[in-house]
């Protein structure tokens, strides 16, 4: 399995949780040493760790860490407060991306796990470090096996069109929707992306462009306003995108502008991809319909980079994710392999998600 | 007819020629007097004024200012000067956007008007400030056509969506693509407007929104990715924007990501209505493959406002327009009426261009 372009949630040498601060891309690549809670609370609230996978994983390597330093200093005499300080920590921790599944998921794993534990503080700082180190392992081998899934869908020279940034920034290992390139890469593939910029907040320009481009996969910006004519002029051969959840039916929430893609891809016959793991398939939710779309602030599309670029006096509509419906997605991606339509997400044929 | 909401190429008191300035805008409404052959052109050349139509008649109008300027302060001793003056400046201002179709065209209709005139520099003067009133008057007529034709296919309560600037900023008049908006407000009809932001120049952003809030017609910001999601929702009824080309089969060039929307636009059963001069219409060009598409300059993408937005080492695309082929365009809507497919611009049976 190929490395991924970009370690951006990792242990440093001192235990500490180290992270890519992601606000600071694509201008420069700044890593940060996270060992308080409140460092670490700071991080994923102001964004400087992204993505529903690097979230979670980031969330309870932060708690192990902060743990450990708290004991480091005696602050933990005995197991009753080394309890009170982690159980304290996971609470503050959920609230700072309230709407974020895998971040309640990764810390309900830590609580269980703290449970379990037993002995003095030292012993269950271990098993939180312990724990931690499961789930970014696990999140790791998740984005292994989608780019393996994934890679089988790809051939030798083909371009491929994708949205917004599930890649390697957005996980503990090398991404979702982009972990197949990152494995036809490393298999020898030629492989040339077409990368939206993703309006409003430019995730393709700043985050696929980077780290496609560290990774020495060709990669071409376009405005979102360019794929349909890119696909008219044949210079795409796959969309893939990721999923932010995906109903029962297969219908799928992703960035706001997938939709546009997806319609445009059926229109040009070019087949349209969906890779995120299994855990984003919201088994409860038998319709596309039924996902609530988050709506963001104005000024997300009046400003660009704190300066103002729109007219006042219009209205701004600013939906955060749009929903594909099934019908217009060639295969859905997961760790468990490549699946065809019909899509029918079971609580009976297929494991379990974590929550 | 509606007073268009901004008069975006006028006559000074001072008979000088008097533009918005629109690289102020959204921000400031900065109107510029200009007087002289330097100021005219460089106002073109650094796109203070912009659109097509508003090129042609700015630049016949400045050429009648500056010539004005010149005799008031004596510099034209005698008709031999004053055809020489006029000359050059024309060859100047067809040096400023070397493209621009609408201001060869007009800088020849003003050179024609000099030679059928006659008489003392003072006459000759006169002779170029009347054709080039009357280049804005027929522009002004031509986009009261445009409005008039346009406002029948609409209907009180639609919500329309647009995309660039094709309104009375590109114009002297009330706008191509946005005329019948402004014919159908006066009207009493309630029509609510979609603008697409436009990437990567913001034209819809900084200029459509704009030029509507000041007409009290409500339009609702919203970035190009969203043209879909917002069809999938029942929220458009239909699409309207203006041509750069048109070929004589219908095909239609215009900004970077009409075709997006006319594909979109097909998918969801909405009327996509194109609206252009009749001299958009290049006969000479049979098909719209045989349109060149202009790529443009990698910063325009790259930046925002002056401020580096986008990763380095990615490749960028920059095409400033794109085609919509003729079958994706319910009608073609120009100062002769409106057009239904199959669209055949004969040079036999509509009026030839004015080249």
């Amino acid at each position: 399995m190929p490395t991924p372009p970009v370690q951006t949630v990792a242990w440093a040498p001192s235990g500490a949780l180290r992270i890519v601060d992601q606000r600071r891309l694509p201008a420069e690549l700044v890593m940060r040493d996270l060992a308080s809670l409140e460092d670490v609370a700071e991080a994923i609230r102001t964004l400087a760790v992204r993505g529903a996978p690097a979230i979670g994983v980031a969330a309870a390597m932060g708690l192990a860490a902060a743990a450990a330093a708290e004991l480091e200093r005696g602050a933990l005499a005995d197991a009753a407060r080394a309890r009170l300080f982690i159980e304290a920590g996971a609470a503050t921790l959920r609230g700072t991306r309230p709407t974020a599944v895998n971040l309640m998921w990764s810390l309900d794993r830590m609580l269980a796990a703290l449970q379990q534990a037993s002995g003095a503080p030292a012993a269950l700082v271990a098993a939180m470090r312990e724990e931690a180190e499961r789930i970014r392992a696990d999140d790791v081998a998740m984005c292994e096996a989608l780019g393996r899934h994934g890679r089988t869908l790809l051939k030798d020279g083909m371009r491929v069109l994708t949205h917004c940034n599930a890649g390697a920034l957005a996980t503990a290992g090398m991404g979702t929707a982009l972990a197949p390139l990152y494995v036809a890469k490393a298999e020898g593939l030629d492989i040339e992306v077409f990368a939206d910029e993703t309006r409003p907040l430019l995730q393709g320009a700043r985050l696929t462009a980077w780290e496609l481009s560290q990774a020495g996969i060709p990669v071409t910006l376009v405005t979102d306003g360019m794929a349909g004519s890119l696909m008219a002029a044949g210079k795409v051969d796959m969309v893939i995108v990721g999923a932010d959840r995906i109903a029962a039916n297969g219908d799928a929430a992703n960035k706001i502008g997938t939709y546009s893609l997806a319609v445009l891809a059926k229109h040009h016959k070019i087949p349209f991809i969906v890779i995120a793991p299994s855990s984003t398939v919201d088994r409860a939710i038998p319709t596309g319909e039924m996902i609530p779309i988050e709506e963001r602030a104005a000024e997300e599309i009046t400003q660009v980079a704190g300066t103002r670029v729109a007219a006042e006096g219009a209205r701004v509509f600013n939906p955060a994710f749009d929903v594909t419906p099934a019908a217009l997605i060639s295969h859905i991606v997961t760790e468990d392999g490549v699946l065809c339509a019909p899509y029918h997400f079971d609580r009976a044929t297929l494991p379990l998600p974590p929550a």
